[in-house]
């Protein structure tokens, strides 16, 4: 509190208010905000993509054109707001939410100025990512925090398997593009490596199967090899979350008297010599 | 025992005797009943799916008529029963397992008075969420319940695996909409969205496969990423799960002195008030 | 070992050569007998497969044929061998590994008494069922013990899992049928809970797929519900795993002194008094 | 670092300072050759994958086959170094690093010998292998023994599953075979037993898919087999990741008057000895 206080410094009452509205959500002006302005996410979201069908743009390309500029007005607008209460406005603008927050308004202008930037327009789905906003509406924080923290301890072991998977389709992409004929799709060891991770993830799309038997025995090794090792990774977020969730479930605390730890939140007294804790 | 007597006060002699029968499984004319209640469901689901078949609806469809009718009217005389046999009936109607024994019934009715209904004879599948009722009879609750706890204590954390998956399947989706031919099958982005959830749940049709480089490469990195973050759903479930385990395998002691449970298995002084164990 | 004389009792010497021959391996000649026995299973499990391809069928037909002969006699006098050197031949006879034995070689026979059983042939595969066997050899026994414990642990929790999985694919494939086309594949409900079901286990065929955006939207939720709840049988099996590793590397023994369980197999001493163990 | 000088003793001064660059990455000039050895083996990589594709081969061929004889110079040139410099020459040739250095420049060399041996040009894929020469690099070794052990430690039962796995699709594909007909793929048992296990890994790549009411329900089983069983290597795994999670969270307190580890950390006695910790 005091250092929002401390951020808040040198603006002007307008700008705490607009500060309060736009940045919080625990008053209910700030929740309505955030509940308008997820709303306006989502719909410009599928604005974007229904006016991707062809057979709708045909028919309703004025109106979905329309609508884009009255969002990307808002979004403008917004981005603005945000700017402009706050101290160091730099900060939010290089900041990850910030550069999502340009993304999503940048795209609009451009298919104006350049004819060719009209493909980018499709770039407005990172609009999307404003989503993660609501986490502060709908007090997910802490479950947020748990996943992110299991996740990032993971990560170490988790890029040693995909390392290994990756050596994994190369080599065995390499050796089947080696012993299948041509014709039935494996025209390049690249094309052969996408097959290999087609097959080593179980997605299996079939545009791409081994037709000869040393390819159909090579294609069974890497099924079940990827059947298999969906394990590993499995096994290390587990046990990642496993200690997240036991760290979280034992108060740091340690007994006064005999000094162990490992005392429920719960525990008014040590476990292990009944002293006070 | 007792809050079951309270139940059924004010109902008459044969109500009680007829409650006995529909509701409760202990006895062996409750238990035949829900056997046979169950062996119902499952023929008539059969009869719906085997009525849908073209070659057995024209030689069998007067039969299956028929047999359709004649469970449609044993469920009706089993919810009037269900109705008749309980003191307040309309806590059953609006009950989950009301509103679904009401359903099994409804759309044959309606059959006869619309024409147009024929196709909500589908809805008669609904019959099956019946099956639920047979927990009773096997004694499968508790697993049941250890299941529903785990799973819905997982809730909080999936929602945000799921949405964290709907983000991705729609950027990616925009993304390879824009680097892929629509001659491959990528005609909008709702297109491609569909065809990203197929390629990261990893079922993958084929149906719609990606034929441009840059499309194998985005294809490629979606799989890989499919394959990997399976693990956190898994990992969440499974720790929700120990500790749901764990939860049962405390001590059941109770604190002589303050008669609170829920102390480990090593404790060895009363984690609430510091009396002994 | 006293049990084994116990069971033993009655028969000839030769008999009880034989039977420490063919059913213990310890002993290098019963080792080798095994080695032997495995050798054959595999080598008459590879000429089954390879007698239905066509082209090897033509050319060495009669070989395959001479093979199977040769593997059939063997295996009768095996199972003849094993009839006479125990005591109560009807208890193996009757054991699943006895049924097991005997189909191994009624098919061969049945297939010159009846011409139409010639396709029966292929029931010949269960001899792999054989396999199991060299477990035995292996002295994988205590592993086999701890999965058999933890998955028939797990069984009723994932058979009303089954049940889940099995309901919503009726209802979701009759939902589907209802809302698609009949000329994408969806004939019929049988039909479409077959496509259900290679949705949800993610296998994804794609013989049969949705084509209107209705029925891909119901393929959406199925596959990301089949790619989510994957994780509720992974988490119920690595619990009762855990569970069952717990309960091997604790020792049962509780301290004579202060009463407590939980001991390590190596302690000596209690870890809560310090009393020997 | 005594045992390192040991290893090194007879070696001249240059060959020691040799070692250092090649063998050692703590200091900057043995991090700096690992990083371009990094490079040239991810580069020779990316040449080769990108020589396979036929219009670039057209184009660049001539380029390509000049880089090839650079980096086999240069991967020669670094294989004769490691050998000068080491005192047991032998020990580096028979290590499996050795063999996978000398087969990154065998077959660029064979390829000139022998017109037939230009295939054999792809397995200078086996160079990718090289990569786990970076482990060092980038201190992932203790996450990689961690992985290791685990993965290790799940061997045993993980082979048992294998083998079910094996069993189940020999039978249900021999079983299938019986039952499809032969024009929708299932030409022979090998063949059946291919599609069995594109199906039990749930790949499922549609080339072959049955059409019979009862290879679909065959089908069925196997795909809800499959569906399920993906959770028993999962769970042997987590395990053992638990296992080996909880073995390195032990205390390292030693027993202060025997020595030994392994205490547990809430442990107030010596398990082995008896004395307070």
């Amino acid at each position: 509190m005091i250092q929002e206080k401390e951020n808040n410094r040198g603006l002007h009452r307008w700008q705490m208010q607009l500060h309060e509205l736009i940045y919080e959500s625990e008053k209910p002006a700030g929740k309505a905000f955030d509940v308008a302005l997820l709303a306006c996410i989502l719909l410009s979201i599928v604005v974007v993509m229904l006016d991707s069908v062809a057979s709708l743009h045909d028919r309703f390309g004025g109106f979905f054109y329309a609508l884009e500029w009255i969002f990307t007005g808002l979004f403008t607008v917004e981005y603005i707001l945000r700017l402009i209460c706050i101290r160091r406005p730099q900060r939010y603008v290089f900041s990850f939410l910030g550069i999502i927050d340009l993304l999503a308004i940048i795209p609009t202008y451009l298919s104006i100025l350049f004819v060719g930037a009209q493909s980018l327009m499709v770039l407005r789905a990172l609009r999307l990512l404003r989503i993660f906003r609501i986490f502060r509406l709908v007090h997910f924080i802490s479950e947020m925090r748990f996943l992110t923290v299991a996740v990032m301890n993971s990560m170490r072991k988790i890029s040693i398997f995909i390392l290994f998977v990756l050596t994994v389709v190369v080599i065995l992409g390499s050796v089947i593009y080696l012993v299948e004929d041509e014709n039935s799709g494996f025209t390049s060891i690249p094309q052969s490596v996408y097959w290999a991770i087609v097959t080593i993830t179980t997605v299996g799309y079939g545009d791409v199967a081994p037709v000869t038997t040393a390819g159909k025995m090579i294609a069974s090794f890497i099924m079940l090899l990827g059947y298999g090792i969906i394990a590993v990774p499995t096994g290390i977020v587990t046990t990642e979350m496993a200690i997240a969730a036991r760290n979280r479930s034992h108060s740091n605390q340690a007994c006064p008297s005999c000094g162990k730890e490992g005392h429920d939140h719960d525990a008014r007294f040590c476990k292990y010599c009944g002293s006070v804790l």
